[in-house]
């Protein structure tokens, strides 16, 4: 399998995040899509996604998986022992409604902050910015930081007492806030000490490892 | 269980029609709150859901499920026999593809556009609007039926050869286009066509003879 993807992307990083967790990296060869060039707009990545996003897995019969949530259950179903999206009704439905709320009132509403409420990925890329929208979503971000401190106050896990692709989500949401130097509150210490303990986890350990900072490609 | 809904939302209509497709209608009691009354965007409702949207769904020990997407994987797993939701890895990754995707490009688009640059559910309740955004969600939800019309035009359903809940999504997104009066093109005659057929099960004729006009209630 390819993984099109960019190696400081917060999103490719839940998928490279799920590979590690199922011990799948050496089945996927990763394909670069260099966002600041915004290769992820141009045809070639579009017929591939036309949300035009990243990341998106090819299967070696060609088809095309994109969206986080998708792949993610792809890959958590191959070997037929989901680790990541459940196994009862109940837990499939927690993990799929905090994947969901993480990424609402996190991650998704950062990367609308980013795209139009900061140069983004420069003006070559961000043909259109709406800086009031972006504003508001970084606001919500930072209260969601506060939602999810106050889920950890009460469970070890995002949708839980298990690790998910819930956790997956929100590693991903302060991946990005990390990017653009949005600080989660100090007084959000479950939501810190539960990141610091996603840290220790090898899948989260490698992908920092193989990430930089956010910034144009030299 | 009860189904926190309101009868004309679009969303709620999802998990109407995943209901009435898994046949659980009897076991469901529906709880109305009223949209125009802002009703889903007070504390009481928020206790529900922090996200403040409908429907949420609560099982009988209490646990509320929120995100048509989680509450219809929970639906769907409760016999251990998914028929909307797939049952092999490429199934599960397609369908949640393919429903992001008619969140992304369709449903949500219209939900921001209807909020935002229409009076939405009047002054009362929608104390932000981004007329601008909103406009430019609408011209991204027209693209997203063009885009649909041409998967149409490949497969008989949203996600392949089976009725899924990427059907369902879909489904939701052309119920809030009919409800902002929002046209599909006359030339999507495969998006049309497959509007049509879907019209004719029961699940979706169940749920359209329930509704009514987009309107203030008396």
């Amino acid at each position: 399998m390819k993984i099109y993807d960019w190696h400081t992307g917060p999103y490719p990083a839940r998928v490279r995040i799920a590979l590690a967790e199922k011990n799948l990296q050496s089945r996927v060869r990763s394909v670069s899509v260099d966002l600041w060039k915004g290769e992820h707009k141009q045809s070639e990545h579009l017929a591939r996604n036309y949300s035009g996003t990243l990341p998106v897995l090819e299967l070696d019969d060609g088809t095309f998986l994109a969206e986080c949530t998708a792949i993610t259950e792809y890959l958590d179903a191959l070997d037929g022992a989901p680790i990541l999206t459940g196994t009862t009704a109940l837990e499939k439905g927690m993990i799929h409604m905090m994947s969901k709320r993480a990424e609402l009132e996190l991650l998704d509403a950062i990367s609308v902050y980013f795209h139009h409420a900061t140069p983004g990925l420069g003006p070559e890329v961000e043909l259109y910015q709406n800086a009031e929208w972006g504003l508001r979503q970084r606001d919500k971000a930072i209260k969601g930081m506060h939602y999810f401190d106050g889920v950890l106050r009460k469970q070890p896990f995002i949708a839980g007492d298990a690790f998910s692709m819930a956790d997956i989500t929100v590693i991903g949401g302060l991946i990005f806030a990390s990017l653009v130097d949005l600080k989660v509150p100090a007084e959000c210490d479950a939501l810190l000490a539960w990141h610091a303990r996603m840290q220790q986890r090898p899948s989260v350990q490698n992908w920092v490892a193989m990430s930089e900072p956010l910034q144009a490609a030299a």
